[in-house]
């Protein structure tokens, strides 16, 4: 019980972000739990047989965290992603050349919405500029899409993916890396997002029939988790991105009455488990339902995603990693 | 602005909920906020032509609250609802008798596993009483649905209310009270729920074809807040139900060339804005894209929703309300 | 394990704060939170011989919380009260006739800076009728205290409370409860307050020597736990007061070489277990240091303690209680 | 207002934390806000004559961050220090040779109490070892100190420091190095600790008459804040030290008739505005009341200390800093 001291961290310049982030491993609180979600990870990527799941909630690509994304898809330290339709909405609009900007004035949410200007916290984005993106989904996107076939949201992505790779080179965000490393990528609430608003007008205003086939998604992702040997897990945020990949274990324990359960599991997150929701539950609450493995090693830091992703990617970026030869998805493209 | 005191509270018996929130109005910090919600509140229940959005996250079935939202949805407190599919599935649970319990044990994860028992927070609940729900919506309630046919989630919820109608009188839950008043219910992420997974299962192992298409809840949910004079949102925390209101605002100003902003806003959240994601915004921001109305009244309060849904619907009980001929919805049920 | 049931609360108009706190016992979350420290309390108020210490932070008194703790006080539900500086010097500003204002102007700080008007979130008070207080406590009660005497900040406060006894009747605030029902109150951290400053200044600009003993506080407060039976111990908020509540347990038993920690413990805060410090830590956390006792009835709810406090006050303003013979307290008065 | 483009972070490897938070500065959200902090510490490490005052709560000598805290004092990075009891205490027991250990076992708080092992969040202390420690200042410690005589907690901690330094070579704690670069270190609520418990045994067992003066921190702080051409604040966590701190500015300036708020303000913080207390209070807030002055330059992350702490000592590091030419601190000694 008292063989492990803690030990004081000693400043000296020139230290990288993963001597820092060990470190921390020594010491308590959130940088010990910091620490420690590398330190799973780091095991995640040295099994031979993994499937990693990576579920990102949250406005990361207006705060430049796309590439980022980006940098664990292609390094193949993630093999699939499950995140908002916002995340991908924004990763288009930059991919085709659109900004984000910084908020530093003093205006009002009035006096922008005068200017035509939309905020995200401290972003700002130009109304206008998002309102062409959204007419070419609802325009020249949609015309790549067949009326009355069921899309799951990976399909779709998957397209948009192949949009931005055929206009340009792999620009480190996430729909071109995804679509190059061949890593599919779910957005199962994508209605629900400017994308899935593009493709309702498709619907109304062009005469199409565009159908984005919620139980696909479910289908496909069971699919991965029950033919992956083991699974790990890495959440960014809550929400429908986590459920989504919790549930997968559950019914693919269920489906293939073997236990399926995730092996691994870290969650960053400024969520409580207090309120009972989801977002904020203990990784052990999901050891009761079967999502996590009772013996996984799992590790929870209570902090902003902002400053977690740099930090945890840059400390990963002096692994000597080859995933490569990552266990191949099969799913067929649309 | 120094007319207006702190008026400290003083405490006798008896008092009601709606005096004492009536009270907090004249204090400070997050009592007056939540006072000020409830006065929000009674203002839009005092407007005529108005239609009343409540997005519902979080585990609030499981937690004790279904029949405080069913209490809404009956004085038509609220017109249409926005929610979680795994409320919607607890309520289903409850209203065919299932129960959920309370942990008072110190029993582990790892054994509750063990039992068959999961756990929400500090709520438990048989995992093969699930099961056979489960199995109830992959083969008796999947019989009412036709394959291929494109269901919106508030088509599918609204078949489960009607099962849940005939079976019994109306028990106070979501599903009976909404089915009873005629008020929608969507859950735009209902593919990530039990209810989408047992619909998966009948896909997958009944050779059946349902379709949850995303595209028509947005349709739907757009359409309502076109056809309405004006609207007020409530919001019980954030997630999917939050957005899918919020853009309900934006899509139908895009496409009427009218401003439809929500004129009344008020939310109750444990999130924060500083992580910038959207279920913590403030509604000031939602003004600069147009989701809220600039001249809008606002309130958040920052506590847990399971203290404040009962002490505002209790607060509201009081008023005399009469919206029986609230704004019919004009969508056709399947 | 699943014997009890989670029992959904219906609404029904005429609720008293007492009906709705009971009913939340059987919910989940932080509203069951909320109704087992009402019930916890009430358990310490049916103890024969047992001493209740209310630990208070946060500025409570401005956000209008100060007749409900003169109300506590009043009806001996506590028997001696910890707060802050602050607490004590904004009770005295209204003891004497001065207001706190709530802030629904859209002023900035820069404002309201220009215009000598303080700001406490959304509670705004004129810094010139503050500078006369301080004019008072410099000059005129200075002149009660004798140079160079070591005082503990309960005397001060006792004389404090004199003051505002003698110049008017109870007004049902802090000083003047406390004062007339007897109920000791410290303020550990007294000289990092206005009155504190106050003092300063009179040893600074009129040759006095006033000297604030923060060791007294310590031996006062260890004796009293020392005295009791049994003590109770209720937190609101963290810093100093809990702090300092918590300590004695630890001393008195090590000077008496008898077990004397907390037999009930019950804390409002919206801190985190999570950054580790004593504020936010668990009461659970508390029972390794032998602060509270092991076998302790505990309970926690994360809430802003301005809703929270009301809604515990008038819960328990239903109860028959009669503590007036509750243990006198040895300390003599200066 | 469209001019400062979020520049997402690519990830390379072997960059240093200078280099990350530079970066960051560039996104959003608290990883923006972080690397503000670094960039206005920079600035005040730049300006000529500043004195930089360092708040600091939180148990961050048992996370193991006092060495970090020790390089801060020692680079003069910080002028002076205030902070809590518990602090210094725990920064004494390590400078003797005492160890905090890093918990890793299930065990619980009564087994935890059984052993005669202390928690702290995830760190262990033995009981013991802690007891030897208060024997040594009641006895030891005490005999240092005269009785009768007014102490200032700063004066204390100064003849602490001295132990520490004669018995050992600098340790790089706070104690020594504070000791050595002669940085005046205050704990206001010195009596509600284990230092302070220890003395007042001193007084009670031993016939001692120690008197730990709070009006004296006061006037000593005051005093530096007075004697300063401009002050700037670093506030890790809030409770006594924020407040300390802030209230030195609002003091000096009426005393010396002049604008003496502060020039330069960043807060690490978890807490919250909302609850309206002052340790979550906004650095905007403090402005209204001539805190922080209403042009300085501020900047606050709300993120965990033991994160933020290494982080930010780190890309300090980087820094060519000379400042032991710092305005000398004009304090006599006991």
């Amino acid at each position: 019980m008292l063989r492990r001291p803690v030990d004081p961290i000693e400043v000296n310049a020139k230290k990288t972000a993963s001597t820092i982030l060990d470190e921390m491993c020594l010491t308590a609180f959130q940088a010990r739990a910091l620490g420690e979600i590398v330190k799973i990870w780091r095991k995640m990527l040295a099994e031979k047989h993994i499937l990693i799941w990576l579920g990102l909630a949250g406005a990361m690509t207006p705060a430049g965290m796309r590439k980022i994304i980006g940098f664990l898809i292609e390094r193949r330290m993630v093999d699939v992603l499950v995140t908002t339709g916002a995340n991908i909405y924004h990763d288009l609009y930059e991919a085709f050349g659109g900004r984000h900007y910084r908020k530093t004035c003093g205006l009002k949410d009035e006096t922008l919405k005068v200017e035509g200007v939309n905020r995200i916290y401290d972003v700002l984005v130009e109304e206008n500029k998002l309102c062409k993106l959204d007419a070419w989904i609802e325009k020249d996107f949609a015309e790549k899409l067949t009326d009355g076939y069921p899309y799951s949201s990976r399909e779709i992505i998957h397209l948009l993916g192949e949009c931005v790779s055929s206009s340009k080179k792999n620009d480190g965000g996430i729909l071109a890396s995804a679509y190059q490393a061949e890593v599919p990528v779910f957005a199962p609430a994508l209605p629900d997002s400017s994308i899935g608003f593009s493709l309702m007008y498709a619907n109304r205003r062009r005469g199409r029939n565009i159908v984005v086939n919620g139980s696909k998604d479910v289908e496909e992702s069971v699919r991965i988790t029950e033919d992956s040997s083991i699974t790990g897990v890495v959440y960014v945020g809550g929400g429908v991105p986590k459920n989504f990949i919790q549930q997968t274990a559950v019914i693919a324990s269920y489906q293939t009455k073997r236990d399926r359960s995730h092996k691994y599991a870290v969650q960053v997150t400024m969520d409580r488990p207090f309120w009972g929701g989801l977002s904020g539950s203990t990784l052990e609450e999901g050891k009761s339902w079967g999502k996590i493995s009772t013996s996984a090693k799992v590790a929870t830091c209570y902090m902003d995603a902002s400053i977690a992703l740099p930090l945890i990617a840059h400390a990963l970026a002096e692994e000597k990693v080859n995933r490569k030869m990552a266990p191949p998805i099969s799913l067929e493209q649309p």
